[in-house]
């Protein structure tokens, strides 16, 4: 099928030039890859202050953090739910990083836009909850659309037509790794369909080497990786206490990591 | 971990006996396999009643079709919606079948209920929507559980303990087929995790031959097999004119070919 | 492509009617599915008579057993050699079950023809192996092909092509588990590619549930859904003490779960 | 399993500095990546000339191109053979730079040793055929190990440890891309497990974009990603007319393509 039957809005063809997205000052798709850092969860104010603040000081441009968490477990921590919220955007408003955070259901919807969350991110596991896609793309605000850990190409593109369809132009798409036999880490970094995208989308696409990683120890190599392939940008998770951490500590990046991650991308 | 720790309610460890779910007269996980049949989608009154009165006749036990529907596409057909609803009730109430139809969002609910839906199904794409396993936790209707076409056993199982951790324990697991390097068929229907998750657990599980195969000619072979690894039933697309159906024609057996399946399960 | 272009001799297109393969009175392709039984490993006379009469006992028609093993470690046991294929030789003289073993090179084909081995075995790791291939193309003797564990239905078939190519019609496929990302089992017992191969190539198929499932609790239901797949018979491990066995151990049959695999085959 | 026990000699266990291959003067696992370049294979005298000196002009270290091709069907062009090997050593006479080229079976040996060919490179399809790395574990000669298609990391190091086992140290890996559900490039080049491997192991690693995008136009952004995840080099295919070749087209740079891609590598 021709891209332009399949895709409607977010192919080239229909628009050939990039798109910049822009949360506050932060611009997505532009000449500089954005950098977003912070932990896997909230756990509590003085975590989230620490970290903030330590990316902040690293050069972070935005500060992510779970408050809704989707675990495979329903035994497992599910997140601090709205509090989370309300502490994200303290650390915002203290250190000026826009927050990204994830949206499980439609239903969360009102709380995001009363705490004025500045992106929504959809998470792998959500990429096809089209109930959650069509609520999206009526709702003025950027949105960050993770691959689901199977998702084909054409799949993550048509969820991202989803959110376009009913008006929200303000889409980052994020490649977080992929599913596959090669179970020694815990996702593969998909850089060829990263830079596939890139050919196929005027929508900028950042990579998550955290979860494709999952040992913080890769991090680094696959975030340089990433910009090399041509990503607009990295989600980085970083904690100031890794072996402390309720969720993904083990490859989470400490604040000194981070730094030294910081210095690489801006050589 | 042990399993008493990992599940605690689908785990044969918490209860050695096989789970019955009944819908109506159905019972899964009984003597005998449940074969449900039906449409991909519900296309009109006219579709709906062919199908259903010849799906009886071959002695299917219960009627499928969507009403919402789950499509890559915002541009693909998206289902009657509540209009289809009324009409899978009048095709049960005129056959006697009782049905089964999915539901992709807690949003949906009171309609589901409200038209008094005998079971109610999550899709693959819905496997990890984590807000509608809870919802769904707290209704008493039997759930049809599709795996995600890359869920692990391991995330199956926990999917399903998030329905029964609110006290829903009417859960019924269905095997459709997973994604592979393989792609001269749709998807793998993996038998060896069928097989398994019959040890593992006492919920009952049927196989979809039909998104497994993806082609109308391999599904009876399909659903041979998965009786003989020990399915509780099968649910197969049936279409009375598969060459003007709106979705999924390559796969849907005639209600010829399902009769002589029919004869085959039944010899 | 048209498959007469792609494949020459293996399509239904070249010969419609099945392919009989005959290995001294055994039929592959006839009516009856072929049972083949043995250790993964040929150890000793003792253990080897031990199993060899024992599944024979049961209504085997075949013996297996591995004298040239292919170790993904160099420090893994590495076969009997030449030492095997006579104990193999010895207990077919004594049972009056043909036998079939690995051939790993073309080196050892000498070897295996001096020996008179009745079946030749090209394991999964050599399935691509094109100089194995073109070498047992000019062989007069049947050779059963293991499908790659990740290879493609196409490239399993050119596979058998090349076997064809110079002459050998006597080409047995067998379907063996591919590698997905799922591993709560060894390998994923891919039905729907076995049930296509069934209709686009003339060639007998059999299946391998030990080496799909990779534990012995699973094996029978497996074999049950591969004969009810279509499968032209089945290739077993049996060992008379799995928790002695060399290799394998955890996915060996006891010659008593034999025996009941044979009842439920034979219903 | 502690990798001491699971790896003799491959791992950092075992051998913590980076061991150094040495090609004629060219050295991999030194300061600076290592540049293969040439055709899938050799066509004819004046096509490997044309490419040799347009690579060397460019910067490449080393000469690819195949001599004995291992294809799918046994009715595709199968490599120019011996004549091959001819064709490559008056290239390198001509520029001087090293040769690697693709050795199928331990049968050939000979002539790639009579033709003194600088380094042999052991193909995805072989990487677990043991006679072949059983046979050239004993050769004094540089080895270039490609990942099979899809060999997990331990599959891959203990296919190293097969040839260091009887002597040759002089192992170069190649990560080339692995097989997954997602089909929209060839493979997906698998820079978590280079990452990985740079850990686990002291020999030098290289990646193979063009096999892994399998269409030119996403070469160069994984060939730079590659570097950036720590890759010790790079193997790129190049042809002067990609749209005549006789295989690999699709994915082979220009000379102009493979110029631009020096400029940036040596950026």
């Amino acid at each position: 099928m021709s891209q332009t039957i399949l895709y409607k809005k977010v192919s080239r063809e229909s628009k050939p030039e990039n798109t910049i997205v822009r949360v506050g000052s932060v611009e997505f798709g532009g000449l500089h890859p954005v950098l977003i850092a912070g932990p896997c969860t909230v756990e509590s104010e003085n975590q989230l202050m620490a970290i903030a603040t330590g990316v902040k000081k690293s050069g972070a441009h935005m500060l992510r953090g779970g408050a809704f968490k989707p675990r495979s477990s329903p035994y497992a921590f599910q997140g601090m739910g709205i509090e989370g919220l309300k502490l994200l955007k303290k650390a915002s408003a203290a250190t000026g990083l826009p927050v990204v955070t994830e949206i499980m259901s439609s239903e969360d919807l009102p709380a995001f836009l009363e705490h004025d969350i500045d992106m929504l991110q959809i998470g792998s596991r959500n990429m096809q909850n089209f109930s959650l896609l069509k609520a999206l793309s009526k709702v003025n605000k950027p949105i960050l659309l993770k691959r689901g850990m199977s998702a084909t190409v054409e799949e993550f593109l048509l969820a991202a037509e989803y959110l376009m369809h009913q008006g929200n132009n303000q889409v980052v798409l994020c490649e977080r790794g992929i599913r596959t036999f090669e179970q020694s880490t815990r996702n593969i970094l998909d850089l060829n369909s990263l830079a596939l995208i890139r050919q196929l989308s005027h929508l900028p696409i950042i990579a998550d080497p955290s979860h494709a990683a999952g040992r913080y120890d890769l991090v680094t190599p696959l975030a340089i990786a990433a910009l090399g392939a041509g990503a607009n940008g990295l989600i980085i998770e970083v904690h100031h206490e890794p072996e402390e951490a309720l969720c993904d500590g083990k490859q989470s990046l400490t604040l000194g990591s981070f730094e030294k991650l910081m210095l690489c991308v801006n050589r």
